[in-house]
């Protein structure tokens, strides 16, 4: 299963909204539907939009009629503003777009641009394939055998351009020959754990058991639970980790119930600027992914809604934060990352 | 709005299932109705489903033709098996039971016990009536003024054969003239708190904000919170309270936070036979009520769920237990609480 590709000038995605009872996939060339994409949630998780924006320029340099490289700049971007005002949490989509806009001020002309965009983008995917299968190599030991483990949202391979984050290191520990059972929140409002998390599980062979959100302290209480694995959006030079809404209780019921709560995601992740979580961007998604997400409305017309798509775990909550380089603990301290010396964050 | 009414030897209850969409009233005479309404939660909360399940007793009663007394026992016993069946966690399901037969007991002739059921249900309903309006009177003091205030599921009108339990305090709080906002918790999988508490409180004009139940610990951490107050469905002699799924997670979450967590419940929900929360039994309710609650199946078919309707609070988290009595303070000990000596909880 491949959340993306890059197909002869084109990108192929599958449409995670319809998932997992269709499997419909989006072709295109126009960087605009990648863009609405991202924003509709038909393609998410953090490395993955990322990996998006990136194929986004490449589409829109393909584009470009532009002769001069004034009017290629002009159109590359736009495509550029527009993919980043898709969604504010994740880093890896600024960060891909940054990456983009260096090797786009290299090129002195439309032509060697975009074969250099398109280059860019391909690496950025390729980089992020490598480093989910290390983050799956080094977080395999935190995995006990045999190991009962709690994890929320969806970090497979349809949220990255490789294997996953912290999925795949329980796919990673299984491949060892552990015995592995896992608990999937459903993640409520818009349900990747039930539609993503819970179908990739079952498509590997992992025992997967998938449990409302309240359930899962009750779990804990009931049940011995080896650890909690998730993964991240933005993860603050302090180890503040911010993540699908929903993670910080569960955080939160791990410490209260002694067991580790390990985050993992790549460095591309991580954002050095930001001394603490409380600087995290977080969006607030639509009332209607609340009220009305599955056909049906289910809560008052007019009622008020709070849905933020996101929330922040404090470090002093995490047990270790896994990455490509390995496993970080705690006191982290992020502030030295190598980030390319004239990339910006928004 | 009444969840349930009594009206010349006929039942007539408002389908929960189908609100806030549709105000739907099922009216009957046939206990079965009766059970299987609240086996589909078309009534639910366990104040209500004890005088449900007392006023299915009634019905089977004036039903039967039994001439004889024995004739008319076996009838009354089959409708007190189907209704004692129906769910297992509420316990003032069987405390109304247990109600019907002893009073049953008095009864030498079947016309007569026929008017001792009608007004012993009856009794029932007006008496838990009066415990929610001495709830909300007691729990008043709890909410400060201004107050935000989290709660999950629904312990309003619908809940009881009052004005609810923990809403009770919220709208005893607010009529008194307190400014309050409250949080309702979603509550999956049946959404209860979106479809239930949101509609209620918006009716009685009460500020208040639809949150996931994973919100509930990101909205302690970035609002000041006063108070956490949910319902409960049984109470263990030590204080442990079993109620709705996710509200274990929020009580580890509140104490996290440093926030009062108040349960607010009639003496009839006590259950001073079990020593510990531990002793009470769960309810699992099938799958389909996860993945597929709403109109459109959402995980993978054949995947494993596992969906208990309810967890339990250890007494160590309650801040106080409101019920008709006053505010009990822990350490909790309803060992001594007064039931008719006669009567068994099952």
């Amino acid at each position: 299963m491949k959340s993306i590709e890059w197909i002869d000038g084109s990108v192929r995605l599958i449409d995670q909204t319809k998932l997992p009872l269709e499997e419909f996939y989006v072709d295109t060339r126009d960087y605009r539907v990648v863009a609405d994409a991202i924003r509709t949630l038909k393609i998410r998780g953090a490395p993955a939009i990322g990996i998006a924006a990136a194929y986004g320029v490449a589409l829109a340099a393909l584009e470009s009629a532009g002769s001069s490289m004034e009017l290629f700049l002009q159109d590359v971007g736009r495509a550029d503003e527009e993919l980043a005002s898709t969604r504010p949490t994740a880093v890896n989509l600024f960060r891909a777009l940054d990456r983009m806009r260096l090797i786009l001020g290299k090129a002195d002309s439309p032509g060697r641009a975009k074969s250099l965009l398109v280059e860019e983008a391909v690496r950025i995917h390729r980089e992020d394939e490598t480093m989910c299968r290390l983050i799956g190599e080094h977080g395999a030991s935190i995995v006990p055998d045999p190991a009962i483990i709690i994890t929320h949202c969806n970090t497979g391979a349809l949220a990255t351009g490789g294997s996953g984050t912290a999925q795949c290191i329980i796919t990673t520990a299984r491949s060892l020959g552990k015995s592995i059972r896992v608990y999937a929140d459903e993640t409520r409002p818009a349900l990747q754990g039930a539609r993503l998390t819970a179908w990739e599980l079952m498509r590997e062979g992992i025992d997967v058991t998938l449990i409302t959100d309240g359930t899962a302290a009750s779990v804990m209480s009931r049940t011995h639970v080896d650890l909690v694995v998730v993964g991240a959006d933005r993860i603050a030079a302090n180890g503040d980790a911010a993540n699908k809404i929903g993670t910080y209780a569960l955080a939160v019921a791990a410490q209260y119930h002694g067991i580790p709560f390990y985050v993992a995601a790549p460095t591309t992740t991580i954002d050095p600027e930001l001394d603490s979580g409380k600087l995290i961007p977080i969006e607030e998604r639509s009332a209607e992914e609340v009220v009305e997400g599955f056909g049906k409305r289910t809560a008052p017309p007019g009622v008020r809604v709070y849905a933020p798509a996101f929330d922040v775990t404090p470090a002093s909550l995490i047990a270790g934060i896994v990455t490509e380089t390995g496993i970080h603990s705690p006191p982290f301290d992020f502030h030295g990352l190598r980030v390319p010396a004239s990339v910006k964050t928004r």
